[in-house]
């Protein structure tokens, strides 16, 4: 097992990670994170302490079996109104959700984690802030087809870095919290542990 | 000739416009961009004035030649205490560039603009700033080598988002005028003139 461990699913994450020059593996947690959000949601926790809490779970998950390894987890949550959003699972479900954030703020609470040998080394959180402009119906079916399941990856359905950047008239905040980790801050820890050269 | 043109050499504006989905083809201008940043830097103009002086002057000179077509014009000058940077040469230049550049906060002044049938229709700036973190001759050494003739790309011989996201401490600023353009107003003017979907 190499030293650096990332546990989530996520193929923006991971490919963010790479492009960034870092060298991991990928070690989903296996964790019911519908589940667990409902139960944070029920309890009337906010978005960013949900998504840090669930950061936190899928990595202990994966360290209590490497504890040698660091760890990374990572979650994010997008919040529009009262309303928490995940990623869709259609593309029917992925219009939806874009029709629901059209001419709308929303924001995407992201938390990430360092754990090894059982303890919780590093935690960075985000909470960038986007507005969808007003797009039509045309738009909207062209951005589909263009995108296809490009559209399912994740939170917001979109790829800000892609064509989905056309959906936005304003966007405020860290655009790598945005494509899912506070990187900036992950960098700095790992560089601090030695696994990336100073 | 399509309806819209970039004038613009940079790789890297053309990937970045050509993510977000926008149709174009590229006819840079062949204008002396040395020579015309020294005009201005001899008068005492800012950074930000002879950027936007020059993507002016690309786009004009494009324009000139098919006044049918939407000509997008930009520049970009890095700002480092009272030095002026330009996309380096050779891997030697953006070895010392980098070294000038660490433990230093610059700016990237970046100007865009659209022509039209020799008018001015659109004009957009934006100046982020970075904060290089202090890193040593050994990661350095091992950037220059990972990145290659990917460092000359940029005026900063960094893409930031790639491995150049490791040289830094600290990123204020919007992501797509790092990049090169002030995307969402370009996007939003493209909208207006009918020559992207609303």
């Amino acid at each position: 097992m190499a030293p650096l461990v990332l546990a989530s699913a996520s193929a923006a994450r991971a490919a963010l990670l790479r492009a960034a020059g870092v060298e991991f593996v990928v070690r989903p947690s296996g964790i019911d994170e519908a589940a667990f959000k409902q139960r944070y949601r029920a309890a009337g926790a906010s978005a960013i302490d949900c998504a840090t809490a669930l950061a936190e779970a899928k990595a202990l998950a994966v360290a209590a079996q490497i504890p040698e390894s660091f760890v990374i987890g990572a979650d994010q949550i997008l919040v529009c109104g009262e309303e928490w959003f995940d990623k869709p699972a259609n593309l029917e479900a992925a219009a939806a959700q874009l029709r629901h954030l059209c001419g709308r703020e929303h924001s995407l609470a992201t938390a990430a984690c360092a754990i090894q040998g059982g303890l919780l080394l590093w935690r960075g959180t985000a909470t960038p802030r986007l507005t969808m402009r007003r797009f039509g119906e045309g738009f909207l079916a062209d951005y589909i087809a263009a995108e296809g399941e490009g559209a399912l990856g994740s939170v917001g359905a979109y790829r800000v870095e892609g064509r989905g950047v056309q959906l936005f008239s304003r966007i405020d905040g860290d655009h790598f919290a945005i494509l899912g980790l506070p990187l900036l801050e992950l960098l700095a820890f790992l560089r601090g542990r030695g696994l990336l050269r100073e």
